[in-house]
């Protein structure tokens, strides 16, 4: 049985625990919910406020090129790539997901001519559905096809032109086998794109080991680029060269500054940026992300393991028979850095947990998260959490009239 | 004979001139390149400051709620509204220029069943036609018309689904006659669309007098949100009801925080929202607008003219015979708040200009091209700014060899 002198001797010997320091969470917060939002790093103000007051206010317009922010889309993506086992000039930073995702399912979809499904499952984070549905309806023929995530492999036929997947599921928590799944695609001659925003700096990604073709993913998260920061997306390089972008701006132009009226794909991954790229979100996420390549990812993936795995012991143990049902996979392997448990008063529940400072979020309809975010998250943290949902729950005190109140973002 | 006194005395008189030091300008730097970046409100550093140690370091996920960052697409695009003669609720903040454009355009299409061709202008802003080109290539049957301005009038037949127009040209600085060009389309069955990147806080614009159909514009330019800032796009409430977004991210939906697997179009013109809003970002733009919305705009658009005209005419005093071919309308009546001249070495003397603290830009093939913004550029800028000219013109200073030296962004 874990005790809290147990937990103190595991963030002694963390390698990890100086990293608590390089963010700025607020005294008294346990915060379980990086995986929503990623906390602040200390750095970040700092680099904001120079790209504000130094590269804009006294650069100017001369900051495009003297600060590079037109090499940033670029600069940022290679960076990532170091994280994602991708080759620099394999990802760009552009757009927000949603818009990303539309560009690469569009892009499949005109690489595999005669084929007219996209294929995913139901329960997939609604953003990529509804992007999606919204290309399906404007292709003629096209259509999603959604089956349950034991089915997909065996419902992979030559009508599918894209398989699209979460790899770390939004709401559970459960991975899929990227390499498997990915080899399963190409089988079947269809591209294979992943969703890693829940999966970027949380778990072990080789996109160029996993064969992988295309993949979009998010900033705010575990890259704590800060809130709606720019995302990212991956193109193999072997299908740079056929795959054409739906969104058609000038930045993905071969010559932008030529201004010319005909538009011509730029070179590679280029051709997927598309307007002017948001130079502040820009160097907020540059920040997030030095500070991921700066830790040991072996490291790092360990302790995510090591946090959910205590985690699902301790609530299990402290907290049996007050109503929690584990909606992750037990097992560390088939699982991302965060885990849910279902609670019939889940709502409630978090609002007062947030309320105590323990902050994890909640996913209709029944669902508590709790991301575990190795960087800034410790094994006490993971301690004084449950026992804190413990006394939430022994005690009712979620069933106050102001837990149930309904913000406009759940 | 207009002389130094003059400039000086019209500066005393200007209403807008405390405005000037509502912005961090360099020192020794005549800032005519507002109309491409505006430039820095002193407010923004702390508003970014805050919403970066604040709302994100300390609210954390919770500021979604509390600093009402959900809230941000409709607040700010409100306020634009108020500028530019629309209804609160037909405006939103969200994504580049040129994600909005293909919102919008593909959505006009569609809104016009039969009718195939985007109708446009052979020079329009170069992104405005690669998007169009990609919305028609994406269509079948669609295609993309240019013709000169000047025909375009009758060009407008049952085969013209959307007629998309820069408002202000980027180059010449040229406006069309909105109501008239708006009514032309409206009379043919099309629907008319405005860029009004370089005329939303340049020019008198009244989306509503001139029933306007639908509308884009940038966040950087005028409105000074900062580099790269979102940007915003106008529905007619009369269409909203009718009109798709083919970006059907989560933002655009019904109801986003259910969660649900069926895209459902959002209310009005939310549902041209799509993925979540680059946060930081929207709090340097919303500065940008509240100072705009400080002004007196009848001021303003008279101090605009009469900063260009008084422009012209001093160039054309005394820089005669040194090169320079007026590339802009005469007649204010027909020009934004930017004013181009020709010139054969346009890159290099524009470089020599820019090192000497006169900062305008260049645009191929041969554009020096100044913008007056007249929130923070006074008539004695403009006087010492054409001294310069002057000077680099005379002396030929410019045919140095560092002026000749091309940057990646031009």
């Amino acid at each position: 049985m874990t005790d809290v002198q147990d937990v103190r001797r595991m963030d002694a010997q963390d390698t990890l625990a100086p990293f608590r320091d390089r963010f700025a969470l607020p005294e008294g917060v346990i915060y379980l919910d990086g995986n929503s939002l990623g906390a602040l790093p200390r750095a970040t103000a700092a680099r904001v406020a120079d790209t504000v007051t130094s590269e804009w206010g006294r650069g100017l317009i001369g900051s495009w090129n003297d600060a590079d922010w037109i090499g940033a889309p670029q600069r940022i993506g290679g960076k990532i790539a170091g994280l994602l086992g991708a080759e620099p000039h394999e990802i760009v930073v552009a757009d927000s997901t949603s818009v990303n995702l539309f560009k690469l399912l569009h892009a499949a979809i005109g690489a595999r001519p005669g084929r007219t499904v996209i294929l995913t499952e139901p329960g997939n984070f609604p953003t990529d559905l509804y992007v999606a549905q919204g290309v399906a309806a404007m292709i003629p023929g096209a259509s999603v096809r959604t089956v349950a995530r034991e089915d997909i492999v065996a419902a992979i036929d030559d009508h599918v032109a894209v398989v699209m997947l979460t790899h770390v599921h939004y709401k559970t928590g459960a991975m899929f086998d990227m390499p498997a799944m990915t080899r399963a695609a190409q089988a079947e001659g269809a591209l294979m794109l992943w969703d890693l925003s829940h999966s970027a700096g949380a778990v072990p990604i080789d996109l160029n080991a996993a064969g992988a073709d295309l993949a979009i993913g998010c900033g705010y998260k575990y890259l704590n680029g800060g809130p709606g920061a720019p995302a990212f997306l991956y193109v193999a390089d072997r299908h740079q060269a056929e795959l054409r972008s739906p969104l058609t701006g000038w930045m993905g132009h071969a010559a932008p500054f030529d201004f010319g009226d005909d538009y011509a794909a730029g070179a590679g991954v280029n051709r997927f940026l598309c307007g002017t790229p948001p130079v502040i979100g820009m160097a907020a996420l540059e920040v997030g992300v030095d500070l991921m390549l700066e830790a040991d990812r072996t490291a790092l993936f360990a302790k995510s393991r090591a946090l959910c795995d205590l985690f699902v012991d301790l609530v299990e143990s402290q907290c049996a028979g007050l109503g929690l049902t584990l909606a992750s996979p037990r097992d560390a392997r088939v699982r991302g850095s965060h885990v849910s448990f279902a609670h019939d008063h889940g709502y409630p529940v978090m609002q007062a947990l947030i309320a105590r400072g323990v902050v994890g979020d909640f996913r209709a309809p029944d669902i508590l998260r709790f991301g575990f975010t190795p960087l800034y998250v410790g094994y006490e943290d993971v301690w004084r959490a449950v026992e804190v949902l413990r006394d939430v729950l022994a005690s009712e005190s979620w069933d106050a009239p102001e837990f149930h109140a309904r913000s406009a973002v759940t």
